[in-house]
């Protein structure tokens, strides 16, 4: 069936028009000082796609015929592009926050088999139906605060039977949700209770991922990325390389979890293998930001977990920025460290927590988070050849996203410029 | 006129409703480890207020002919009661989250003729209709997160006249919006610039408030409490304690903004004084919380401020719990240290950086909200004779308030048994 692209728009009466337009390539150091922020513009859409941006009078001249989309005096700007989310998930962990509130911590909650361990049998116990019934309103809520692109992670299936079932589900989401999902494995978001069980136990779960797993998720096509949880406690960077060079010969794109609590050499391991992505950070050391500012690996940082463990800092994305780092930051969306949809709150925390400006948040959560996808050249930017991926917020300046902290003003989005949220 | 009172309703099909119900005054120590969770429940009211809260058969058997609203499986609970807001103002101040990213802090913006000099300037240069039309549609806001009783604060005129002005606003705001609001006088939030620049301006403001400001805001009705900032650089405790004196005999009653950043003996203060509420407290001294663990004053705590202003630190929720204190929670919705109208949001930053339970932070927007503003007795109780102030949540458990952070979750709310949003 051939899409229906729909007739050519023309957005008027945005206060700010948020163009973020530059190279298509993730932004660092002073490259993310100016969002690109137009008054007086008008955006024509063509076949899904953005085909100008300009002074109003000019844009509408070429583009009369188009059917007028009135912005009533808000901010239009690329739609939000969230790059690393655990969106398919069964119950809610609301529970643990409150142990954590009582003083236990990440690892000994998992220890009690509550975590992480806790997601992974409810997930098996659901059907395909159960998980996509489940997921489809949670995407909605993520794409109604502003998001177009969602990166999702499988993980909480740990066998090759859920892990395809989860992939499964994200890609049946996929075609009923107005958001872009892009599909990661990660298989390798734990070791599996069973496998800690017995001494061979790891060193087969590695085994099945790397021989089974990833070549099966490669060869169907399930998933753009491989990612792993490089942690103390969880894989290590030996192990992370093991998986992630697997992963690269089948042909997906590489991310990984790296120092998110504890400092174990994975920042410097996503530069040395060039991963698209390093996420997390909290604990990067002074090695890792040079390794990373060095490379073309984007810093992915995710303050909403962070705030929501209760901990008392936040990943160093200063000295990331200043060294020269491409930073990027996402919602980490996920039902034990951070259940949240609100986008726009992660960009508060990076400018109240992570002391960065307006612009660089803004970047970071567009161009930067399609960087760190894969997509620095499809979404993420207002200008032309890009896709119509726009978001409309009820605000009079950009600067304002970040600062009416924890509200709701997106009014519209769409995708490909059709109509999605709103 | 005769209010319209309708008729009688009856909620069924909540998964919970959420009492708060016990004694009519403030909760402290062990009172707030339970909030009454009740399933299988509905909620009958008449005239307004609450008739009636059990088990649905025998409910509905009481009142077979009141219009029933369904809760689709909603938590039903007292909307929340805000107790600390500067809810009227002009401009929003975004720039100054970005100047604090830079590395400037509050006083440095104060000093530099920002901070709430800058929307002290504003506010006065507008019309009484501009303040009301502002204010009208973030109060809306505010109530659209579930949030039934508002306290709004004067404090950015700081001349009788622009004073005067901000509570008359209060008033007209109050009877356009959909929610509660309860008026306070703060001409004491600063000493005005004016008053700064000459060697007796402090000192003649200060008669001003004692003399003409509080006697006169009394005489005509506009606030039913007087508060002052106290903290060094701006109030000291002597002029504090002369201020609310003033209040006291005038009839008003008396809060006060203690310990913010820094312990001048604001909370002792506070309790002396026998004062309503004491609010902030993020640098309260131990003898701080002695005083108000032994007093009948509320400790009304703000973590978003804190976090908005970039603070790795937040007031000491647990030592004030467990030495058996009255902790109510707040938005400090404001121009410039906490721009958010999302009160759940606060819930989450209580549990996961005060480190209290959701019961009890979920008493301390109800119940404890309503005793700091000395409305124990009326609102912040799902129970028999309290004012039918309710939100429903789409949620399927209230710990889920707290957990599902940043998100838009208030379905619909009631005032006076009034649908008021949603």
């Amino acid at each position: 069936m051939i899409p229906d692209l729909g007739r050519p728009l023309l957005f008027v009466n945005a206060a700010q028009v948020v163009t973020c337009a530059g190279p298509a390539r993730a932004r660092r150091g002073a490259e993310m000082r100016d969002a690109g922020v137009l008054t007086g513009a008008a955006v024509a859409v063509v076949d899904g796609r953005i085909a100008a941006v300009g002074p109003r009078d000019e844009v509408e001249r070429r583009y009369a015929s188009a059917d007028q989309v009135d912005c009533g005096g808000g901010v239009l700007m690329p739609g939000l592009v969230d790059s690393h989310t655990h969106a398919i998930f069964g119950r809610p962990r609301a529970e643990e926050q409150e142990m954590r509130a009582s003083g236990l911590d990440y690892m000994e909650i998992a220890r009690r088999g509550g975590g992480i361990h806790s997601s992974v049998r409810d997930l098996r116990a659901r059907s395909e139906d159960e998980l996509v019934s489940m997921a489809v309103p949670r995407l909605q809520r993520l794409a109604s605060h502003g998001t177009t692109t969602v990166e999702v992670k499988s993980g909480y299936g740990l066998t090759l039977e859920d892990e395809i079932k989860t992939l499964r589900v994200i890609a049946r989401v996929s075609s009923i949700v107005q958001v872009r999902l892009v599909p990661t494995f990660l298989g390798a978001h734990e070791v599996p209770l069973e496998a800690r069980a017995t001494a061979d136990g790891r060193k087969n779960y590695i085994s099945l991922l790397v021989h089974e797993m990833i070549p099966r998720v490669a060869e169907q096509g399930l998933a753009r990325f491989a990612d792993v949880f490089c942690e103390p406690g969880v894989y290590t960077v030996a192990e992370s390389r093991e998986i992630l060079g697997a992963a690269r010969r089948a042909g997906l794109g590489i991310k990984l979890h790296a120092d998110e609590l504890r400092s174990s050499g994975g920042a410097e391991l996503a530069a040395e293998l060039g991963a698209t992505s390093a996420d997390h950070l909290g604990a990067i050391s002074d090695d890792g930001i040079r390794a990373l500012a060095g490379s073309e690996t984007v810093a992915t940082l995710l303050p909403g977990t962070l705030l929501f463990l209760g901990k008392d800092r936040q990943a160093p994305a200063r000295a990331l920025l200043d060294g020269g780092a491409a930073v990027a930051l996402a919602t980490d969306f996920n039902p034990g460290t951070s259940p949240t949809p609100n986008f726009p709150l992660i960009l508060t925390l990076a400018v109240s927590q992570l002391r960065m400006s307006a612009a660089e948040a803004v970047l970071a959560a567009t161009v930067n988070g399609a960087a760190a996808l894969g997509l620095a050249g499809e979404t993420g930017q207002v200008a032309p050849g890009f896709r119509a991926d726009l978001a409309l917020f009820d605000l009079e300046d950009v600067r304002e996203l970040p600062y009416w902290y924890g509200d709701h003003r997106c009014r519209r989005t769409w995708v490909d410029g059709r109509h999605a949220t709103g």
